[in-house]
């Protein structure tokens, strides 16, 4: 089991964890993600999966859920 | 036709916005629901119904729409 965490920009409230969250758990071996939001920064994704999940999908997850990005750090 | 402008806080982000307006559009008469997205403050939404909207029914449908409140303006 792989646990990642990820820096999210343009998370502003529960509808937005929701969306975000649900993409996410869309992708391949996805077990578990949670949100940890901070409204006017960056928010910390965490996501559980059975294998490790490639940052292109992350980032394709979150531009489907929305105007979200994920920050380089 | 009767058109009122509201002052609304808590929204901040176009989900919010959905929520607000679909359930205000789901109110008895009404025509249009338009927002002006504040995510800062309070914003302002504007409602065309055919009769005038009763303010406890738009205090009624932005509590069912979320954390949204009616600033006392």
């Amino acid at each position: 089991m792989t646990t990642s965490s990820y820096q999210v920009t343009g998370m502003t409230c529960g509808h937005c964890v929701n969306a975000v969250s649900s993409e996410l758990q869309g992708l391949d071996g996805v077990q578990d993600v949670t949100v940890d939001l901070n409204a006017h920064g960056a928010s910390t994704v965490t996501v559980t999966s059975a294998a490790p999940v490639q940052r292109e999908q992350v980032v394709a997850a979150l531009d489907e859920a929305g105007d979200y990005h994920l920050l380089d750090v």
